[in-house]
């Protein structure tokens, strides 16, 4: 079966089966959680039905309390629930949470994992708040990419009623959650066919009615709370075995095979990184790259976070692993180690002591070299260069341990050195950046360009939107990659072979060209023509472009605006000089692709906008000039420092 | 200095620190921390000051969320706050504690913790809800008795002003909070002396003003939130070395020596249980019980939990330990294993890694052998037997991990055996148990028999109440220690010298006999005088007069007090004979101190009913009959079985 490929980011693609698997949906937006709930909104108020025909309700309410009380309620009555949530509003369901897992209450929550609040607050991606409720009691199922959150949300909602458990899906936030990529979208068939109708009826059967009477809810004294408590004890040994049929029988459906841990990198190994969420795929990526070049690195990409397997954590790793580094995407200030880090030490302590991890390399010393850092809080790049700064760290005879990496800590000195000039991206991919002020346009041009190579040609393709947290009239940096093969890179470019910048004035303040790599195209928009730009470029771009041998060309995109009845909107002129010289398409495909994207985006505005833009399109190519440049750099211009000298 | 002996339960020896040291306490009351802030709000309703000389202002919010948010508010203008919650109410503050510590401010939670409801709720007590904000960044400290309570209360205070680091300072719910033990309390002068004014001054300083404009409460972006983040780590560095730093001066003022991990038994133990609580009282007083007869046993009692400190753990174990147990009082569902577990695995790894714990008998072996179980869940006994029946484990080749004591678990068999039977109280101390029915003024009138015994003597005293969590009209069971050494057993009497049943009808209900040691004194509150009442107690009963030997003495305590014009009023009489045949005390002082005890009590009602209560004092020693035993248990009533045999 042939099913559709559609280029939309990690919400959309968690929200889509949430949607076509409830009944109720409970929701207080959060960022960067949000558009789940919009888009479930959107849905339920455009009479989209979920897989069993009727169209979910959709509830807004005062406070993630008061959802996590709704989906807890409504859950009493039998209907499938869900909810989406960050940060610090996921705590605000804590209490609840502990009452639906004590009652073994099936739901899925969706959580983009977000910063906590703690010196500042901060709305971009880590893992404290997911690791916050880990004693609750859920299953907690981590994704690490738009395609793995939109498979893992289904695998969620069909395990979830077979084990009982409840299930907190989560991925990161800000990364996974608002980048667009090129993913198979599941059928309803696909989900019809993981949903079990006899685990609905239990459900159903579960709920509170005067037909079945049954108490709930209780308090309940000495004499029994501790047993009580107990008794969940084989719903919790039962449900990794359970992910784990639903994630077989995904795969037979389907194509893709996943494991509670999913191992990337030599099979003779002995460094080996344990991971989760979108870190796992730069990490896996780069355990791929070096193994091919003959080093024994690999990666455990970490699905099943709760219910812990030691079994199969243990499975996972090469029965030649020497050294473990265990990546935390979260901090906990004072403990004596991360969360997953102390799962780890422990899970090879229990295996050792078991025999059930007979390393020949742990055996011979008295402890098992396990060491662990924090990497990625709130959204701090993690890159592919950080990761081999992580394996090269384990060849020490010493290696730190409770490191930092992506950072460096000039205080406590517990960041890792690496080297920012490594880059392992494929060849065949083409990779461009994209500065543009905010509610320019220049974010909505490059998802229309998303779209048209991902939807309307077999190239893969993903888009990452990098916005400071004022987002409009603030810079957003546009980074988009396109090519062959799908495209595992959860982390912005580096040299792109493609830079633009839609703001002249961006020149003075910011370092446009470093994300160029050499011999790269660099689009400047400018009021100066190809003869003049060269003296009004800072001396610090001209010294970049002659440097990087770049190809420049500029335009005067808001004179073609003006000229063509579109105000100060460039963004289509942008975008198709993005077109006219990537060479991502052949120029023809690709002006007939932005004319129809025009004709869908501004059709319900009248046939005066899109001639209009149509216009602009033809006018485009005829005022994109390539610069001729200079042997040397002579500008009198600097860029400004970030603080002016005379700042205190 | 002769410091005040007084007999008071864990909440108010902790509130009456609290109180002295703050100028807003914020509360929102919840079982079973309610006391703690009822003390408070009625000190300050009294004009009580704090050292200060100021009155702290209470002021009671709409939640434990608002309560959580006014301390982060009343902080910010430099004031000294304070709060007290447990449970659920402590989970509501998580968001606010997660900016608290992020922003280093210095405070105190005191908490009796308190389980989460989960499968059900339940008021009574064990960790879950301190472990739930183990990630927050708080300082975790624990006390495990109530002059603990008190004493580490103080050092909390202390310590945070200091490391600016907030502190949660905890101990068990209605186990310390509820326990009634005399303690020597701490004087203003010792308070002075142990809070330093340079850090209350550091701490006005960092107060929001516009004389010293600081941003607080941004928001930060990837730039910079990692950094900011790690910002934070000389501070917890440093934290372990400043509670200890307080614990020597507090005992250099006043005697008594605190460690960040108290160590009590054998100093070449091989078995070494680490818990912390109440049950690390009853654990070390076993430990040291066993090392007396030879056994290699030893407890580690873990007072500062976060920031958990590996060297100092690792330098309080003996150096001959071959095992350890770690007691985790909650349980996190799916997890690896329960938090202290798993630290204290990840400690002995790093400490054998970096060779700071080079343990002969744990580097021959892969692995560190450390072994998990939960016990105590919501108030649950943990008592000696229990503490045994682990360190009998811990003889075994292959010891049972992530097992449970102090249940039956046949569903999965985690469950450890114990014998039962075992028992280490002190022989110089008196053990008295009442059965009484809720609000018939029992457990009043044994507070007061505490308060004469612990105030009025030089004999220590302990009492605790255990309580059908309906309260009111249901049964109450004292549990009343007395001797002439500290009583530091926090569990319930096994044996009791002195059981008394306050109402007759309990016979046929409850096996009201258990707790009488052999040649124990059984007093019964009965209509029927000493030559009837043989024949009118079920079969059951005589069987346990006879065979346990029991010296058996009735009083018709109605009677007494019709006749004396107490209504219905039986609390004074009963508790005349306590003192008239348990020989606690000589019985003319005993009398003559229940007569002042009710002109304190009730001399603000008037003369007539304290004259009424010493005429019942009087009558009562003519009135009290001891019966001599038949030889045959012959009795045709039973004891009625807890559930019906025709109830399905």
């Amino acid at each position: 079966m042939k099913r559709p490929q559609v280029t939309i980011d990690g919400n959309e693609a968690t929200a889509y089966v949430a949607h076509k698997l409830s009944e109720v949906i409970a929701i207080y937006p959060i960022t960067p959680s949000s558009p789940m709930g919009e888009f479930a909104d959107e849905w339920s108020a455009a009479k989209e039905t979920n897989i069993w025909g009727t169209v979910p309700l959709v509830v807004e309410m005062q406070s993630e309390g008061g959802a996590a009380g709704a989906v807890h309620g409504a859950m009493q009555t039998g209907a499938l629930t869900t909810t989406f949530t960050a940060s610090q509003g996921l705590l605000l369901m804590i209490p609840n949470m502990y009452k639906i897992a004590g009652e073994l209450t099936p739901t899925v929550f969706h959580v983009s994992a977000r910063s906590l609040a703690a010196q500042g607050l901060s709305i971009f991606g880590d893992h404290s708040d997911v690791m916050a409720t880990r004693g609750a009691g859920f299953a907690l199922l981590a994704s690490s990419s738009v395609q793995e959150a939109h498979d893992l949300a289904l695998i969620a909602h069909a395990s979830t009623l077979d084990a009982r458990i409840p299930f907190l899906h989560f991925f990161d936030g800000f990364r996974t959650s608002h980048e667009v990529n090129k993913i198979e979208q599941l059928t309803h068939e696909d989900l019809q066919a993981m949903i079990e109708d006899r685990f609905v009826y239990a459900h159903r059967q579960r709920s509170l009615s005067p037909d079945r009477p049954v108490m709930r809810g209780t308090a309940q004294n000495p004499d029994v709370y501790f047993q009580a408590r107990e008794t969940v004890n084989p719903y919790y040994q039962a449900c990794p075995e359970v992910v784990q049929k639903y994630m077989d029988k995904f795969a037979s459906l389907v194509g893709r095979q996943y494991h509670l841990f999913d191992y990337a990198g030599a099979l003779d190994a002995e460094r080996v990184i344990v991971i989760m969420g979108s870190g796992a795929e730069t990490a896996s990526e780069t355990a791929a790259y070096l193994a091919e070049r003959g080093e024994k690195v690999g990666v455990v990409n970490v699905h099943l976070y709760r219910p812990f397997s030691v079994k199969h954590f243990l499975e996972a790793l090469p029965p030649t692993v020497k050294v473990i580094a265990v990546l935390d995407r979260s901090k906990e200030p004072g403990s004596a180690g991360e969360p997953l880090y102390q799962d780890v030490v422990t899970a090879i302590n229990e295996g050792l002591a078991e025999g059930s991890a007979p390393y020949a390399q742990f055996a011979n010393r008295p402890y098992a070299r396990v060491i662990g850092g924090r990497y990625g809080l709130s959204s701090k790049e993690f890159t592919p260069a950080m990761a081999k700064g992580v394996f090269d760290e384990m060849l020490k005879a010493e290696p730190k341990n409770h490191f930092t990496i992506g950072i460096q800590d000039d205080v406590t000195h517990a960041s890792l050195d690496y080297d920012p000039g490594f880059f392992i991206e494929m060849p065949e991919t083409v990779r461009c950046v994209f500065w543009g002020l905010g509610a320019d346009g220049t974010v909505g041009a490059n998802k229309n360009s998303i779209k048209i190579i991902g939807e309307e040609t077999d190239n893969y393709a993903q888009g990452y939107f990098v916005y400071d947290s004022k987002k409009s009239g603030s810079v957003t940096i546009s980074h988009l990659r396109f090519g062959p093969k799908p495209i595992r890179a959860p982390y912005q470019i580096g040299r792109a072979n493609f830079v633009a910048c839609h703001q002249f004035s961006f020149l003075e303040r910011f370092d446009v060209t470093k994300y160029a790599a050499p011999g790269a195209v660099f689009l400047l928009n400018s009021i100066y023509g190809p003869d003049q730009v060269w003296e009004h470029l800072p001396i610090e771009t001209q010294v970049a472009i002659l440097e990087k041998k770049l190809r420049f060309y500029v335009i005067d995109a808001y004179e073609v605006a003006r000229k063509t009845g579109m105000g100060g909107r460039i963004n289509t002129i942008m975008q198709t000089c993005f077109f006219a010289i990537s060479g991502v398409l052949p120029r023809e495909q690709a002006i007939a692709s932005i004319k129809y994207a025009i004709e869908k985006t501004y059709g319900k505005r009248g046939e005066a906008v899109v001639r209009r833009n149509y216009e602009a399109v033809d006018q485009t190519l005829e005022n994109l000039y390539q610069v001729e440049v200079p042997r040397e750099a002579n500008s009198q211009l600097s860029r400004r420092p970030p603080v002016p000298a005379e700042w205190p």
